[in-house]
């Protein structure tokens, strides 16, 4: 019988346990996790701040009994592991509740111990209301503030999809909002003419934005916390939140020897294994890698997260299933706004060196007579293949099924011929007769011929 | 100078001029239209009697004055084509205004003429009472009826998507709705599986649904219309609205010698030439194919309109532009919910010789805690391939969504077991970490594994 030990139990580790039992009725296989919750949806903490998500059991769903009765799986919470003996096939793991320090072996170890927030090294970031969202505690303890103490101004340190989300769900509790971006505009992965778009929004939504500028440092305890900038301008607030990345947890693995990749997340090969063959990763500490260039990546997302726990779990059995990498496609809201990108902006094909051409294509994502809105797309296309090698959103509705049109299409190589040739559903209330995702494929059909023809 | 002539200035023969105007400045190009309207939104029709839509021109938001300053296209309205003189290159037109008859000469000609509602042949069809919609002219007497008479009462024989889109819109007006269809089932096209959930619902909203049978005679003028049923029985009703397909408009082609293809349609190549080499056709008119099996198909609708003119437009003037074919998608609402379909059915598939796979997958199309409903999608796929071969969903919201990914990877030759590897964008918002495209996927290659096994 083999003995199954995964490191982790929110997105990742419960995904390779499950699916480790479905293949394997006989193993043993036992979940080590720090912290109190299991399998949250960490996609879900900024609705669960701002109220949308009530109870914290909506987001915190299952529990250790859920996954023992339904999958004969071992969870134990409050366990660290302290060190992974790899040639010794042993855990030293501490039980957080007793202190108590005990050795666990394994036959095969799944990593799967997620990422953490990036803390900044400046002055006054470990004051008790600067805070980090990544898991449910520390929603649990940006919702207790703001419960005792009212708070009317916050600063968000970072405009990436968390900190935008924050943004929202913030300001709808009457939080005045300011954020401090280091990039001389909002949502650095994305295009500077797209951002535009949303930094335009932002304002309307009274937000304060502060672009190309960051912060040096944190001074004063709640109510009288000023946000110091490198520019020299302060901002009094009652609370900060940075969100300024998040990077692997890597250390156990590295520490056992194993593997880290160009981008700083453990190396695995398509079956999600490390440089040690009987130890697998997954999740936001495992590395990925694009299906469009090959090249390594690390976008730490839940999708990601259960797609790479599930392939560790059919890899644990010797299943043939592997990896086909990620697009890099990412989805928010922000008040009633959708962005979405998925694939290359032009700055990175530009940087990967492709030969481009590149179309912003404004259309209804419905029928106006049936209350359509006008989405902006951003397509970027090999000028040389044809091949369309990504898209940016920036729109109100229709934007998450444009994106996942273009996410499909891309994946099977599309080339920006052949989207005006999609048989796409087509009603009034849905779409326009000719989609928008159509459009964009004839808009950058003509530019590519339009460059050859010169 | 090219002198090209079309005949119909709704969707494809519009999309034509537009788009053969684009490649050559220098051609003359009239459109002949027999009706008064031109470039409608047919689709909308039902929206524009339900009064969703408010105005007129929302629907026909096009005039000839806008062809002529925008493409430089000539287009007379009220002119009928009473035959082409294929071989003398000469169309003989009546003006419907004046009864003046008169030749016009063509170097290429295009037909997209339309199709017309089927009217059955039974006692009592031409009853002023009785209607059936198709263009604009035909949902104004619709409206008029309405708004003079306030029936409370309405039979709507077949239950297509545009019976069950009507049933929606009387309904919304406060008519009773009484639904006669011939087959056992609803949506004749679907599995009757699927199309027990739109049952259901409809019997929820309180329509009343009369299967398996229909209309031997209407018989009485308003307010004594009564409609009679094969099996005897009688609906007593205000009016009747006779939903029971549309047939390909072929006269003047027949007549004309050029070849009607098997399912009753124009016979067209990938270039949408007839069998005639300097004679197009497009639209519901014309014959399409399925790009999944090869076989000749007649699904006419909007959006495939639009893309047979597009690509008359480009074979004019010799452009390589090829129709792709098409998978019969096709999505509609009523009340709150949303049916879309796309591929084969399961019976289709069954009926073409595939062996194949099924499932059903219930599953919520965003995160329970950000609102998700369920939707019932099932999926069709080749044992022997993977090959993903057809859709049926059920739903209420993202359905739209799904179909059209859906639409994507069937047309891009996706296996089951492509769908699970999808990096489609996630937020709660949005969608589920794995999305119930990714679920479909994965539980049809659990079905052809387990068929494998056996």
């Amino acid at each position: 019988m083999m003995k199954i030990v995964i490191i982790g139990a929110v997105a990742a580790g419960t995904s390779a346990a499950a699916k480790a039992r479905r293949n394997d009725e006989e193993a043993q296989i036992i979940i080590f996790e720090k912290d109190v919750d299991i399998s949250y949806s960490g996609c879900g903490l900024p609705y669960y701040i701002g109220g949308i998500v009530k109870r914290r059991d909506e987001i915190v769903p299952r529990n250790t009994d859920y996954f023992k009765r339904k999958y004969n799986v071992d969870i134990f919470t409050r366990r660290e592991v302290l060190n992974i003996d790899a040639l010794g096939k042993k855990l030293t793991v501490k039980n957080l509740i007793t202190d108590e320090v005990f050795l666990e072996d394994f036959d095969k170890l799944v990593i799967a111990t997620g990422a953490s927030a990036v803390v900044p090294n400046i002055p006054g970031v470990d004051k008790s209301n600067v805070f980090y969202l990544r898991n449910v505690q520390s929603a649990d303890r940006i919702k207790d503030f703001i419960n005792k103490n009212n708070p009317k101004k916050a600063v968000i340190v970072g405009s990436g999809f968390i900190g935008l989300e924050m943004t929202e769900n913030l300001k709808e509790l009457g939080i005045d909002v300011t954020i401090v971006e280091l990039a001389p505009q909002v949502m650095p992965a994305m295009d500077k003419d797209m951002a535009l778009y949303i930094e335009k929004y932002l304002i309307e939504k009274d937000i304060n934005l502060v672009l190309a500028d960051s912060v040096a440092a944190i001074e004063g305890e709640f109510p009288s916390t000023k946000v110091i900038l490198s520019s020299g301008n302060k901002i009094e607030t009652d609370f900060v939140i940075v969100a300024v990345g998040i990077k692997p947890n890597i250390k156990l693995a590295q520490n056992a020897g194993i593997e880290i990749g160009e981008t700083g997340a453990i190396k695995v090969n398509k079956k999600m294994l490390t440089s040690t063959k009987y130890i697998y990763a997954c999740g936001d500490c495992a590395e990925s890698y694009s299906c469009l260039t090959g090249q390594n990546m690390y976008r730490p997302l839940g999708s990601t997260a259960n797609k790479t726990g599930r392939i560790v779990g059919e890899s644990l059995n010797g299943g043939s299933l592997e990896f086909r990498g990620i697009l890099g496609t990412g989805i928010f809201k922000v008040f009633d706004k959708v962005i979405a990108y998925t694939g290359l902006s032009e700055k990175e094909a530009l940087k990967e060196g492709y030969e481009i051409v590149i179309c912003h294509n404004i259309k209804p994502d419905k029928a106006m007579y049936y209350g359509g809105q006008e989405m902006i797309i951003k397509g970027v296309a090999d000028k040389n293949t044809g091949r369309l090698l990504g898209i940016q959103i920036v729109g109100t509705s229709g934007v998450d099924k444009r994106i996942d049109v273009f996410v499909t299409a891309i994946t099977f190589g599309a080339k920006a011929e052949d989207l005006s040739h999609l048989d796409l559903a087509y009603a009034p209330p849905f779409s326009t007769a000719k989609d928008p995702v159509m459009y964009t494929g004839m808009i950058l059909e003509n530019e590519i011929n339009r460059d050859k023809n010169k």
